[in-house]
C-alpha cells in the first residue's frame, strides 16, 4: 500500500495540489497515492477529512502527508491534529510577506481560484470561446488574435491554444497548414500579414503518425511517409518566413504555452 | 507605480505563480503588478532576471517581491541576491518532507509541469479531444464519459468540461437542453440511462440573457423572458430527475470543476 498524500483546502484545493505536486516531483511523485479534499470549510467537514487522513495512515502503516491551505483557525486546528505530517503551506510565508510589505493579511477563505476580478475572469471565458471558434480554420477575426499557432494537423495546436485561453485569457487562434499550403514556398497571404503573431508548432514525424493513426487508422494521412513530408515542408516554410517554432513532441502544453507567451512578450501574470 | 511581484522558475513558473497568487489574495492581489519569468535555467538567464527585478524595485521605489521555485544552486544564488524580498517556495518544505518520509530529494529541474508520466499526460490530451468532440450535441459515445454536464445553452458547460479534461484527464461530455427537450417533463431517454453520470449547470436568467446577447443581439434566444423560461424548466426537470445542480453565476470554472468532481467521487489527484 502506497503512502497517501492529501491536498486539503477550504477552496478548490488547486493551490495545495499544484504546490504539493511540485514538491513531490522532487521525491518521485508517483510513489504516492494522491487525494484531493476541496471545500473543507466547516469544522464538521474538517473532522470528516481528519477521519479519511487517519484511516489512510493506518492502512498504509505510515503517516500520510497533508498539504493544506486552509485559512479558518478552527478548520486548520482540526486538520493539524491528524495522525500525519501536516504542511500548512501558508503559515510560513504569510508572516514574512506581512513584514516585507508592511501590511497585515486580510484573511479570506478560498479566493485564489474563485472568480476574483470579474473582468479578468470574463476575459478568460471570452478567450476560451475565441479559441474554440478560431480552431482549425480560416477565420475572419485574426485581427483580434494575440497569437496564432500554425503547424500541420495534430501537432498540438488546439490544446495549447485552449490552455493559454483558459489560464491566461490570451486570445489564441490556430491554423492547420494543409497539403495545398505546403506545396507553396510561402505562407498563405492572410497569415503573412499577421506574421508577428505567428508561432509554429512542429512534431516528430513518428509521433505524429501514431497520433493520426488513432484518428484514421491505415490512412495515407497517418502514414509515416505523409507525416514526414508534411513536417519537413512545414518546418522549412516557417524557417524561411522567420516564424519561431517549437516541437510538441517532448513538451507538455503547459511548457509550450509558457514558452510561447515568453517568446511573444505576453508575460503579464495578472 | 505599483509594487511588482515576480514569479521565477527554471520550468514553466506555473507553481510559483499559482502559489504566489494564492498568498497574494490574502493581501488584495490586485495591488501588485505581476510578471512571470519562466525557464530561468542558466546563470546567464538568472542575471537577466536579476536585472529586471532590480529595475522594478528601483522604478517603484519599493523592493519587489519574488516567488521562486528554482532548484539549480547557482541560479538560486543569483536570484537570492536581488534587491527584493525573495521567497524561495521550496526551501522551507523540502527539508521537512525529507525528514517526514526519511528519503532525500532527487533534485530535478522544472518537472512539475512537464510531461511527467506520459500515460497520465496522454489521458489528459485524450480527454481534451473527447470534450471537444462531445461538446454541445448528441453523442454516440456517452458510455465513455465519466461525467456529463447538462443545462441550457450558454450556462458554462463547455469551459467547465475543458477544464476538467485538460487538468484532470476526466472525460467530460456535455449536452445542451433544447427547447424541445424542455417541453417534456423528463430527460431525453439517451441521457436518462446515464443518470448517475449527469450533473446540471444552471445560471441566473439575467446573467444568461447578457451572455446570449453577446452572441445574438436582440434575439428571442437572448431575451430575458426566454432565458427565464428555459432556466426554470431546466431546473425543474433536473430536480424531478434527482440530478445534482450547481449555478455557474457566482462560481469560476475551477470551483465548478472541483465541486463536480467531488460530488461524483472523482477526487483522484494523480
Amino acid at each position: 500500500m502506497k503512502r497517501t498524500v492529501f491536498f486539503v483546502s477550504d477552496g478548490t484545493a488547486i493551490t495545495a495540489e499544484t504546490f504539493g505536486h511540485s514538491l513531490l516531483t522532487q521525491f518521485g511523485e508517483l510513489e504516492f497515492r494522491q487525494i484531493r479534499l476541496p471545500f473543507v470549510d466547516t469544522p464538521s467537514k474538517a473532522r470528516d477529512s481528519l477521519g479519511l487522513i487517519n484511516q489512510a495512515s493506518q492502512v498504509s502503516g505510515e503517516p500520510s502527508l497533508v498539504f493544506t491551505t486552509t485559512v479558518d483557525p478552527d478548520v486548520t486546528q482540526i486538520i493539524s491534529d491528524a495522525d500525519a505530517h501536516v504542511f500548512n503551506l501558508f503559515d510560513h510565508f504569510i508572516d514574512r510577506i506581512e513584514k516585507a510589505i508592511g501590511q497585515k493579511r486580510k484573511p479570506s477563505v478560498g479566493q485564489a481560484h474563485g472568480m476574483g476580478d470579474r473582468g479578468v475572469y470574463e476575459d478568460r471565458m471570452e478567450a476560451t470561446n475565441y479559441a474554440l471558434t478560431h480552431d482549425d480554420g480560416i477565420s475572419q477575426k485574426l485581427d483580434q488574435a494575440e497569437v496564432i499557432l500554425v503547424g500541420v494537423s495534430r501537432s498540438g495546436k488546439t490544446p495549447t491554444c485552449l490552455y493559454m485561453a483558459l489560464h491566461y485569457g490570451i486570445k489564441a487562434a490556430n491554423y492547420p497548414l494543409t497539403e495545398e499550403d505546403l506545396e507553396q514556398p510561402r505562407l498563405p497571404e492572410f497569415l503573412r500579414k499577421h506574421k508577428h503573431k505567428l508561432f509554429g508548432l512542429t512534431i516528430e514525424p513518428h509521433r505524429l503518425s501514431k497520433i493520426r493513426e488513432l484518428r484514421r487508422p491505415g490512412s495515407r494521412y497517418a502514414s509515416i511517409k505523409q507525416c514526414r513530408y508534411e513536417v519537413e515542408a512545414a518546418e522549412a516554410m516557417l524557417r524561411a518566413e522567420g516564424v519561431p517554432q517549437l516541437s510538441s513532441t517532448g513538451s507538455s502544453i503547459e511548457e509550450l504555452a509558457s514558452r510561447i507567451l515568453l517568446s511573444q512578450g505576453l508575460q503579464r501574470a495578472d
